[in-house]
């Protein structure tokens, strides 16, 4: 304090830096953002989603299923560190796919962040895709992608719930994150063909919800549907920790599309309040049909509705344009999840 | 990193923006911050207090209580965004009220925040209420305040748990929303009256505590005590949820009174740390008290001592000065309390 | 927005301040990174580790062990800002010990942080421990550091549950946060005579995991082993909050580690990343190591794993260097878990 400096002049806190961990281009807000965005994401999954699963099946299926989302939320975090990254976001090796490899030596993680690894160009020299640069390090970068990348695994998870072997499962999710995932995120996000096509997605409308939803789809169909005695009666085992699992899970989509501006900008902010209000009309709607169709509010409706909101307002977080695709989707998930009712 | 640049010189990540998403007034330190919190006191509501209603009361009326948590966060933010936020912070219509309007334009919530919309002046020209104009766009404040005031009515429904109808409820949110708490918060924080007076709040240890404590004794008087069987026998269905519960809402209360000062300053983090010092000072003399008094430690207690340190620290985070209030709001909390047990 | 300004000014945001809550030395980003990690180690503590105990062990010792962290956490607090602080890391009083004295004045608290309160010299005059000087004020150091004193306690909680009576436990966590904690803390952290022998520990490895961990082990000696009912059948109650616990305890180590380079910087990226790929791949190693062995993955294993993989990168999260300490740390740890199970 003492007495006041210039107006103009440069606080000492942010003046050039004293040791090789502050750059030149790091920006602490923005990293303080992105890394708190990631632990929001993974708090979502770890443990919002495999406590909402656990509880909301039938006793018989709890520990199963909440063990299916944690294998899932563990197994891609080393996929993606290990080959998969450099796949959805590294060099190009097809226009839909990025040449596999580590992501884990530390003089890749304290580069600064660039997303995808290379400009792309057309032949002609135009830019397809332009890189684009945050203000904080690599090893931000690649945690914060991988806690979408198993979001979008441990979602998929739920359509698979109690009909699936788990040894399969175990099986199953690194197949699908290299053979499947990885092929979205680069042609969309990484600078493949989608992208250059114009298409356009806020935060993982399609790469996540719709690549999940229809893979859950397809999944639960060559699954094919519970034991007879499950299809009777499936009553949720705790309706508390579903509500647990469900705040998560709510709350943390602040870091899901908070943080994917990838900076703690008016974006950010945005995002933020949009999702928040969306989850909340999503879930009084549901609500409120339940009064009007069945005489009595349901708080697995209001939980329903609640994921319904989240999911739609996610492409168009940014950009209210995009509400009409969340439509598409809102259709399939709900189709998925009478699909799990029968 | 390379060669140092000379020590004056503005770091690339603090130079002028690169986009119209940073504008010259964004300072993303503090907009990490104020989402952050604005995330926190969310989770204190949901999942926080839904799961702890739901389990200290007994197991019939476990889901009921739960969801009047839920229904309130939900409901009060639709209402916030559609109307209520300008009621509490817009142009003044009243010298307790503000004009109502939406809070959802871009236009509107991309521009600098500013509490409340404008400088009140005196007659004779004076200046009644300054204007704050934090670093971080309208949306980000929007919401944080959107969480205040949803966990006022959250901290309400505490007082009517297990003797109130849901759809009376569901009636009851919107209506003390609109009508009370708005009138609340303009009078005092929006530039009203009781500011001008010279009343002091650092974090809504009126609005808040004070205005639901009151309204919850009302209505808990006007509800009528609870049904003669569950006056005899009420012991919390799941021990163990309510501390899941009780610990966000701990330590979830650093984005509440942490995120009261609107910026990541020194303020907050005293706030911070005199938050914690003094929810762990009250939970132990809770505890010490029942060991002397009962000859034995009881965790509810425990857990009741902890929320009552926290709401009496709140009005006086910032300034120690205001302690004396807590006394005053502390013997409404414990009567209520008491009244509930009976 | 408007017109561009040239590129090299600097934003009105970070200029100079406008109160005296924002002196030269705050950088908001690291203050708010700072503050949010705090809090994530809270959050890890309580509720995290105590539904966590509560709920891994017979329902008939459910709520003591819940009890006994949650205990652990607000004691710790008290005694932390009271004198304990000052005694880690405040003036030397001997080699290994700090003068004790309160962390709780205004004046105190709001000055730049400094770790430890004096550079200490040799009596050549050459520099024996650095003092370094975070951009944020002591009341959030005081904080931080606090959390982790009070983690320590809360883990060591755990090699002594369903064997501990109660109110000894009362006893047992002042004293031994005094004598012991304190003494690790200001001999290594503090400027002590281990830090002049070239000991380095990144984030609590020896201070918090070693000296709780023998601690733990040495109580459970003493206190002796479970009542022989309990020996033969000691099954978790809860499997699902086991999982809740783990989760927050894994995400929340982002703020463990990630907290401890005192800034938002490249370090603490590092620490995150290197930090949740550690834990994900122990988690699966023993997940595999179950299938292998027993023909069955276990999820109560996977949750050891992952604590295992959590506490082994500890010492090493920002150097590699350091992972073979951890070996030795394993041991340790395996032991006492076993001795429990006996």
């Amino acid at each position: 304090m003492g007495s006041s400096p210039p107006v103009n002049s440069l606080p000492v806190a942010y003046q050039a830096w004293t040791s090789l961990a502050v750059p030149d281009w790091l920006n602490k807000g923005d990293n303080a953002w992105q890394m708190i965005s990631a632990t929001l994401v993974g708090i979502q999954s770890m443990p919002g989603l495999v406590i909402l699963y656990g509880s909301i099946v039938k006793k018989k299926w709890a520990v199963n299923s909440a063990f299916m989302a944690l294998y899932a939320f563990a197994a891609v975090s080393i996929c993606w560190a290990t080959w998969a990254y450099k796949m959805s976001f590294g060099e190009k090796l097809l226009p839909f796919w990025g040449k596999a490899g580590p992501a884990l030596g530390q003089k890749f993680l304290i580069k600064q962040a660039a997303l995808p690894a290379t400009t792309h160009y057309f032949s002609n020299g135009g830019v397809e895709t332009a890189e684009i640069e945050p203000y904080y390090p690599m090893a931000t970068m690649v945690w914060f992608q991988c806690v979408f990348a198993a979001i979008a695994v441990v979602l998929l998870a739920g359509s698979v719930l109690a009909r699936m072997n788990f040894k399969a499962w175990m099986m199953f999710v690194p197949l699908w994150l290299t053979f499947s995932y990885t092929v979205g995120a680069f042609s969309l996000w990484g600078g493949g063909f989608l992208f250059h096509w114009g298409v356009m997605d806020y935060s993982g409308g399609y790469v996540i919800h719709l690549s999940s939803g229809i893979a859950g789809f397809t999944a639960a169909y060559w699954v094919g549907p519970r034991s007879k005695k499950d299809r009777e009666r499936f009553p949720p085992n705790n309706v508390l920790l579903t509500l647990a699992g469900a705040g998560l899970l709510w709350l943390g989509w602040a870091g899901f599309n908070g943080g994917d501006p990838y900076s703690a900008n008016t974006d950010s902010s945005m995002a933020v309040l949009n999702t928040n209000i969306c989850a909340a009309t999503s879930l009084l709607v549901w609500t409120w049909l339940d009064v009007i169709f069945f005489k009595k509010p349901s708080v697995i409706g209001a939980v329903q509705g609640m994921i319904t909101g989240l999911v739609c307002i996610t492409p168009g977080a940014g950009n209210y344009y995009y509400y009409c695709l969340s439509i598409l989707y809102f259709t399939i998930q709900y189709y998925t999840l009478r699909q799990q009712e029968r």
